[in-house]
């Protein structure tokens, strides 16, 4: 039978991506709903609704996927303790599944690094990160990228805090310490993000490059989700759960 | 307590680099023999011993290490049944490593391709293997790029043969098919050996990238393996258990 | 004063990307024409036209735009020889930019790719060309791959069948010959055009790499040439003389 | 006729190294001194000869080049405006090449930079030098990589002064200008030296990568310097002359 995915903020560029999507897999669209739209329609018409709107709308989506005993695919952030709460507990009675990043490749890449960090040792592979994104991009390390440093530290059992960064070299530098993680960033034209992780040897390097090109991705991870998510009893998952590689 | 360690074939090219890494480890060079030396001797006076010599060599070996409770580090292919049966048996009363490749970032190479090939779904990501060496190579693919293969059709819980391979693309060759693996190579220069395995969706690509720089790396690996080693339980061991990969 | 610049085929899919492009560079769009518009018109409020179109209408544009006094960039490609002759007459009166490809990036690369082949000697650098192109592609090499041979070829005072091609290395090959230029097709994803041209010596690489990301860049190359048309004598250029590489 | 070739200096690192580079070559090896030999007996036997010794000697060798007839590759550096003034009287009587880096890739790198740089307009793309060396070195970016900066400013016809540094981005950076130059410094391992220039535009990118893999490189260059030197007149030259890309 096919499956039936409602999308919360249909209206928006996320939301567009998502309904693409939906019809890419194969999926048919139950219905989707703007910002003022008939929430407790969509999931009674749904087997599953994708909400990427606003941390507000996620607390009152929560409550109705449990009340209809339909599955959440959740990709708002910010949501506060309260808010949280809520998507627990409604995640006691349907499967929900809510994440940060839903590109299938960013979550892998950190599940990867964790365990590239746990095989290589730090006294004798120096941990690089290089990061490219376009030109508008405000701030430095990206926020991935700290988060592929947090994945390491942790492969080495320790927290990023504890292992180091050296982030932005420039002038006298001194010689590189052993233990602490570097950060590179570039930026150039429009690139969506580029991440490289690399793990420098004497005699060999290993690294782990991930590149996305457009939004989309996120939305083609949420719709995979949500195939995922209806074939799971109730319960709080993410992205790790949904690739098995948690 | 310093690591004695005791290297077969010390006067060969392999040998040199393992005395060099044994010192670089800050272990103590217990002694090397060459073609005709004093085995048994060798393994009386050391905590465990490399070897990389040869396959008959690998069956005395493997019997002395046993007689004499010390772990062996066996880098030697092409053993005989009864070879490897002599082998078997030793590590049943000492711990053996017997590796066909020493170089931890291949062996991790190989742990993490099954792992992405497990999480990547075939219709959404294409996977290619491109590698590169030296200009002497007689072949194409190499051994390592058909292994990531293997290991790519072993995530997807199939053997290489039914995933199929595209190698060598040339001229009209129709578009690609969805579930075959690709392999291209480059040859050139003196590279020792480069391999990237990429996933390639529409919207991202992750790809995890090999180089090795000289044969040390092996030499390194091998005496990663004796400090291991000599923590263990007898038991048959390779390079995965020594990375805490397996 | 704003250049005004005129599109034949505007309708297109790369019709609009022309007009996005006009705008994006501060110009001014003077008109458009779809399959059967008034080409004279529009060659009469123009300064400038940009026709994608076809063989046929190429050859029209380039007569009316002699009798208008105005710059033609022309990129349709499969001109008759008697088309070709008629754009070379109009080249006597006005400035004609014809061109397979407009992206300047390729261009670019084409120029470079022959000076570093004159530079680096064939016995010592070995030339491999690697692509990688979206999962619909039916052949390999591309065809930019296969000029970029050209390009290497011509830097070596050669044509690329004198120098050869070891296109597709699969199973065994034997040692690499010196003098051939190699040639690798990756297939995979939605991926527009990545080439790599690489010179490989024993102790150092050098490596030249494009990445194309969307067809946009075509449209952006034309405008650039309009802006530069517009400023030269009556003659017939290409690409390398608006980037000024020729 | 074998060319004869000498070289100052032979009993350091890079005597040993140019003396195998001279036989790998073909060449003949006149004669070496170390820092007390007789440097009149070397002229007196050899074609040319190979200098890499200090900027003390650089100055009698010069001298002696010019008395005996006799062309002088010269690779020291710190010569005093005397010393070098003595190089530039000795060149106006035999053919001297004096060069700063004789990796005949990186003296293509700078040239070509240079023309990338002049063919895309810093409005459109964004110039980012990337590079990675050994974990010792202590300061970044590397005078290479500053070089790189200095071609790519030159190709726009200003100085790196007035195109500006973007180095060692890391925190809040604000969007990145339109003109200056990135540079980011990755360390670890025991990488010889990688450069990376990119440009990137929002569609396309276009990268030039040169890695060294070990100093016999400069070897190398100063040997195929040595054979093109006895065939011109005399003049100073650089290594962009013997490569023919000046």
């Amino acid at each position: 039978m096919t499956l039936r995915i409602g999308i919360a903020g249909i209206s928006g560029r996320m939301g567009k991506l998502l309904a693409e999507e939906v019809a890419a897999a194969g999926a048919e669209l139950a219905g989707g709903i703007g910002r003022l739209g008939d929430a407790a329609g969509l999931f009674a018409g749904s087997d599953v609704v994708i909400d990427f709107t606003n941390a507000a709308a996620a607390e009152a989506h929560a409550t109705l996927a449990a009340r209809h005993g339909k599955a959440l695919i959740l990709g708002s952030s910010g949501l506060s303790a309260a808010q949280e709460a809520a998507v627990e507990r409604a995640a006691r009675q349907v499967p929900v599944v809510y994440a940060a990043n839903f590109a299938p490749g960013v979550n892998l890449l950190f599940a990867l690094a964790e365990r590239m960090a746990a095989a290589l040792p730090p006294e004798q592979y120096d941990a690089e990160i290089v990061e490219m994104h376009h030109r508008q991009k405000v701030d430095a390390p990206s926020g991935t990228a700290i988060g592929l440093g947090r994945a390491v530290a942790r492969g080495r059992s320790k927290t990023l805090e504890e292992v180091g960064m050296e982030s932005g070299r420039d002038g006298h530098t001194g010689p590189r310490a052993t233990g602490p993680i570097g950060f590179a960033a570039l930026r150039g034209g429009q690139v969506v993000g580029e991440h490289t992780l690399l793990f420098a040897a004497g005699s060999e390097h290993i690294a782990l490059t991930h590149r996305a090109f457009d939004r989309r991705v996120y939305a083609t991870g949420a719709v995979r989700a949500a195939h995922w998510a209806v074939r799971q009893p109730p319960g709080l998952y993410d992205m790790k759960h949904v690739l098995g590689i948690g």
